[in-house]
């Protein structure tokens, strides 16, 4: 990438804690390249006792157009913002943040959008479909609400701890009316898409998320985890013959939806 | 220039308003990679209203290296660092501050030790000699105090305001003891060294800071502006068969000079 930082670049940032880790400079700087905008996206590293201070401080830095906060930072953005969007609130965290010319900090969260734009850029649009989603952590409240509001006919959320998954239902239907939601067990069997919104999958000898002898090749089969792409449900349901989906999908979709956001772009 | 931002990319800042003007981030980021170092430096447009913030998040923000304040941050940036070197205090102002691993911001001032350096590269080393410096500014003082440190033999201040050369005298005296300082007309006859330290020679049809009638070749005449590069003063100079010493110089050897105070190398 051939970047040449001036004194007219606007800056972006990514506020994590560890750092090293995270791939969102490199891609998000390929995209400010690919769109032809003069930005650069550096990273952050500052821990919790730290944020409020950041925060801040970027609303005094004029040429800033906005930051991601990530790990461990997505809950705390969103108290620390001066304006949320309804599904940001809904979820419970901000993963984006705007500065408006004002110093005004404006947040958003992107991890289930991107999660549904991928389905879509992939001809998997979830609208009047049935899905089960498995786990509700963080990232999996971002696909429920994402996948409520485009339009699903029904969304069921399994977890091991059932009571998770009611209080995560409640709030989805809350927060959008009008679509089905409820807890259920994790049984592929009948719907459309199955998402795999846990952690199960990223480490050699993980569980499986489901039971794979369930899968049928009615199923669409979903990942969230980008490392290793070919998780061992992807596998196994690709030799049920079910069609797979993978967990860059979700990214590559969301640095744009971020990129978009960050810059004043509109998102849709 | 060829960077690629990972999250293990060490963050440099430039603080300034108006910010588009500056040229720091172009040189230092080239002398990063010219040194290796896996850093990048950016503009950070800050009012004074909000330097002390940013300072705030700046000690919490532990990837960043450190930061060069420039106008108008010089004078308030010595207050807001927790340490600065004994030339930053005397001459009453911070260039470049160093973050160290436990987040305090240590600053120093190398605007004159940037003029010295350029000398000595270009083979004229001020030690022994007399030199008259013209102008009675932040920059002149600088100068002032790091010529007094390189040992020159007399140092004559001329300034339009002649108190102002006086009270100037009379600082880098109580400050670098053992150097014979005083406030004097711009009359060059004498001097092995003159200094034009005002701006006049930036814009066309300025004065001349002083009578170039009374230059001989014995003068070396040296100019602190960088556009454009052959002011009028130096152009006259070179006329009357002085040696003459380009602006660049000095911020050449500043860079130098920041980048490894920023970076934690040993300065000399």
């Amino acid at each position: 990438m051939s970047l040449m930082i001036t004194g007219n670049t606007r800056l972006f940032g990514i506020v994590a804690d560890p750092i090293t880790q995270v791939r969102t400079p490199q891609v998000l700087n390929a995209w400010f390249e690919a769109e032809g905008l003069d930005a650069v996206l550096v990273p952050m590293h500052v821990a919790e006792d730290g944020l409020a201070a950041v925060f801040d401080a970027l609303r005094k830095m004029q040429n800033l157009g906005g930051f991601i906060a990530t790990v461990p930072h997505k809950t705390r953005a969103l108290e620390l913002c001066d304006e949320v969007s309804a599904a940001a609130r809904a979820i419970g965290a901000v993963n984006t943040v705007r500065r408006e010319a004002d110093g005004r900090l404006v947040g958003d969260m992107f991890d289930g959008r991107g999660f549904v734009e991928g389905l879509k850029a992939q001809g998997h649009d979830p609208a009047a479909k049935s899905v089960l989603l498995v786990g509700a952590g963080g990232a999996a409240a971002a696909i429920a609400f994402a996948l409520a509001q485009a339009g699903v006919q029904r969304l069921s959320i399994a977890n091991r701890t059932q009571a998770k998954a009611q209080a995560m239902a409640g709030r989805v239907s809350q927060g959008v009316p009008g679509v089905q939601v409820d807890a259920a067990a994790p049984d592929p069997r009948g719907y459309d898409i199955v998402v795999n919104a846990t952690s199960l999958g990223m480490k050699e000898g993980d569980a499986l998320p489901l039971d794979t002898s369930l899968l049928s090749p009615s199923n669409l089969v979903a990942e969230i985890i980008m490392k290793p792409e070919m998780t061992a449900l992807l596998q196994a349901a690709q030799e049920r013959g079910c069609r797979i989906h993978l967990g860059r999908h979700m990214l590559d979709e969301q640095v744009r939806l971020m990129g978009r956001f960050m810059t004043g772009l509109a998102v849709e």
